[in-house]
């Protein structure tokens, strides 16, 4: 087991994933990618980084640099989102924000609003979130980016320019799940990488063709970054390494199923 | 930061996970905790242990050590399972086994049986696989072991006495979702953790109360195993690092949303 002190580079077996230091409070406009690309200097025994490594960039601070954002004193909610509100003690300004971004709404009762956005994404509230987006930003809300494949590539293209390497990116969001409680965090945005590994037809350990096994890989490196950045911190971002995922042009739209072939539905 | 090379034990922000090594062919009637403790002594840089570590153990070498595991030479498929199998290029014997260990069929079409089973777990093929289970055993699958908390148990009291360390165990496995291609890993046992952190009430890093945030910590402790394991490989056991999870006796049963609640459905 080679293992180096500053260059803790997994060998097959070992991930390790290292949340970035020193991002500050990010606002509209500001240049994300060079904030990231600053972190990744200045964390320690994160360089050099190698084409092996993903960077997972978490949804709220993409919004924010993007401008995804509502200020909830300037929304009128529509009386369906009032009485919602009122009857589960929810704010019917961030409803209505919530029916206004979505193509679908799947499911509204006992208080939880589910809807399909118009990326095709299924999840509470749109994807609209008001935690831990900022101090005095009590109304302010953050809206999904408008193509999280997009901006994993900016940052990706800026990483590339500044450090010479090109990793892989994505931007990462907390969705429930159905059937279990508690969220866990999923890709909703992938650049350098393919979202999912297909290993229909290659030989498991026995040497016997697996049949069925398609690894959600994306979402799974989402979620190993989600475990080292925590919630409530101001950890924005994370460098996964020794996850190796297959390289290429992936798109999110590749994780998501087609109606007609959702069989758990 | 202080990393120390041969116990490189997370800050704040940092994850591991290791692979153990050496783990043999495990057979019905194996005293798998002896193997996993052999396993930790050996695997580098490992111990020593301490009770913020997480061992997560793959669900097929536990079901297999338990003897739950089928010989399909054994078992005459139901016609419904037949007609199913003829259609959809199925082992007839395999769906039989499925639709025996189902409390439900929750989807039996376009060649994909997705049950829920006695534990609540709702899975494709009742979570019955057939791959990896050993050379010259191609007709053999396994089972869910049959109570996955006790089984996680009882690693972790081997672990405790071999080792002196009372670290959480997770048993896991690979589940389908809804609307998204591609599998993770989840937790499917739990011994001395809480497999969820309920951060409601608490406040995020805007001093903001979170209202809705319930983590999925021990599914997303395997998930990030399962990065570091891999599909097709031997190595079917990881000690997870730098989760931090919130210690306790937990149950895998407090994951499982009753269908009343399950507002994705």
């Amino acid at each position: 087991m080679n293992l180096d002190t500053t260059l803790p580079y997994p060998s097959d077996g070992r991930l390790s994933v290292v949340a970035l230091e020193g991002i500050p409070e990010v606002h509209p406009g500001d240049d994300l990618a060079a904030l990231l690309v600053a972190a990744l200097r200045t964390t320690p025994d994160l360089l050099p980084l190698t084409e092996a490594d993903v960077l997972v960039v978490t949804q709220k601070i993409v919004s924010k640099a993007e401008g995804a954002v509502v200020d909830l004193t300037s929304v009128e909610p529509r009386p369906e989102a009032v009485a919602f509100a009122e009857r589960w003690d929810r704010d019917a300004r961030q409803l209505e924000v919530v029916l206004r971004e979505a193509r679908r709404v799947v499911r509204m009762s006992n208080g939880v609003l589910i809807t399909e956005t118009p990326h095709g994404f299924i999840c509470a509230n749109g994807g609209v979130d008001a935690s831990n987006v900022g101090p005095d930003s009590g109304s302010v809300v953050t809206l999904l980016p408008a193509d999280s494949d997009a901006s994993a590539d900016m940052i990706r293209a800026a990483v590339r320019d500044a450090l010479g390497v090109d990793v892989a990116v994505l931007i990462s969001d907390s969705f429930g799940r159905p059937w279990r409680w508690g969220i866990t965090d999923v890709a909703i945005g992938v650049s350098g990488m393919m979202p999912l590994d297909d290993l229909r037809g290659t030989p498991d350990a026995d040497g016997r063709i697996m049949r069925s096994t398609v690894r959600a890989t994306a979402d799974e490196i989402a979620t190993a970054a989600e475990l080292a950045l925590g919630k409530s911190t101001r950890r924005p971002a994370a460098v996964v390494r020794g996850a190796h995922p297959t390289r290429g042009e992936g798109r999110i739209a590749d994780v998501l199923m087609p109606r007609d072939f959702d069989l758990f539905k």
